[in-house]
């Protein structure tokens, strides 16, 4: 057990509790098939996470103001449709497949890991979705959270430090009672640069055969487990 | 069951989910007899919340910035200890009096009536508590929340239409997707006028022997029941 118990557990969530990659290529195949639609879609989901950074670092430069993640998926969804030659596809089409992110599936420990902290601790995302896609995503996904943090209540995407005292100013609570748990080295590197303790656990398929970094603890985190469900041993839970 | 359903349903907390002047009476009650400080817990209870609405005044007309109910709760807590006379309570006394308000026990049907709803719709708390309060209330209660509604993320308190409307924006949805519920008709009341659907069901014994309102809905609201496992019933869940 790690030296300091949390009160609360913040989870990133993209790769992290769902998978966004394996949900989002098994649900457009499907949808390409049921429709007659061909189109590369496992080179589209790819791409468009691969906008994913660059979009919200407009956001976090100023370039832009505020945009919900929802919005920012959208107009990378629209680029991808036309670079990708998608053809046929009505806004309602669009619409759905842009909601795509409020139905990812949890990898298989998720919610068993989770429900065993939520018996101990406050547990809630801690992502840069929105709120509604979180919340969507929670009850397509089963995810027992006590709390939502969207970014859309801060205003920020993570890494700011916004994200992570915003957590802390909600629960009250000082930033060495909130743990950040994520299998991405750099988010919790921000959260520990702010004081929170941290938990990695490693989602080394994630991006699938394009993964190159994350396989592993950089460095000494407050927990380092191979999932959810053993981090929550490690806990106590 | 009601014309139109709802995507989500929120409710008041204080009296409507949860019996706060018989949760905190008891609470104070215990704690005098434990620690021998004789008073009229009951009056100072009643007391507190009497200086409820006035406190949130303030804050509402923009006579102070805005200021968590924690912190309102404190500072007519601190006041009325010394009108009452209450002796012998020390700063980690009053802070864990003031945090009553996290451990207050729902009604009889509120768990399971809100389990029940759970299961086909986003629920969540729209209270005037603050996020910690909220979430640790239902820590304490059990209640099943996908999402807690403070009024620290509006920066205002009901019946201010930027709560209700916030809910609506945070969880991107149309006012009349999104349901309020209450044992005050005054918050149904705003509610509508926002163009949210209404649920009421009576707490006729909130206040006690000081009740004087709310023993039945004012108005045709969507949905009129006699507790929420009635109205769960009402909108088939």
């Amino acid at each position: 057990m790690p030296r300091k118990q949390p009160v609360a557990i913040v989870f990133d969530t993209f790769g992290t509790v769902v998978d966004w990659r394996g949900s989002l290529i098994a649900e457009l195949t499907a949808f390409g098939a049921q429709r007659g639609i061909g189109a590369d879609w496992a080179g589209l989901v790819d791409a468009w996470r691969a906008a994913y950074q660059p979009s919200m670092n407009r956001v976090r430069t100023g370039e832009v103001p505020w945009t919900r993640l929802d919005d920012l998926h959208r107009a990378s969804l629209d680029r991808l449709i036309e670079e990708f030659g998608v053809a046929g596809l009505s806004e309602a089409d669009r619409q759905h497949i842009n909601r795509g992110w409020h139905r990812l599936n949890p990898w298989p420990d998720s919610v068993p890991g989770l429900t065993r902290l939520k018996r101990r601790f406050i547990i809630g995302p801690l992502s840069n979705g929105n709120v509604s896609l979180l919340t969507n995503m929670a009850k397509h996904a089963g995810l027992p959270w006590d709390m939502v943090f969207g970014s859309d209540l801060f205003g920020h995407y993570k890494p700011d430090p916004e994200t992570y005292l915003g957590v802390c100013r909600l629960l009250d609570l000082a930033p060495d009672q909130v743990m950040m748990a994520a299998a991405h080295n750099g988010d919790l590197a921000a959260a520990r640069q702010c004081g929170l303790l941290t938990a990695f656990f490693p989602r080394p398929t994630e991006y699938g055969p394009h993964q190159s970094r994350d396989f592993k603890a950089d460095a000494d985190w407050d927990v380092v487990a191979s999932d959810i469900e053993e981090m929550a041993g490690l806990l106590g839970a």
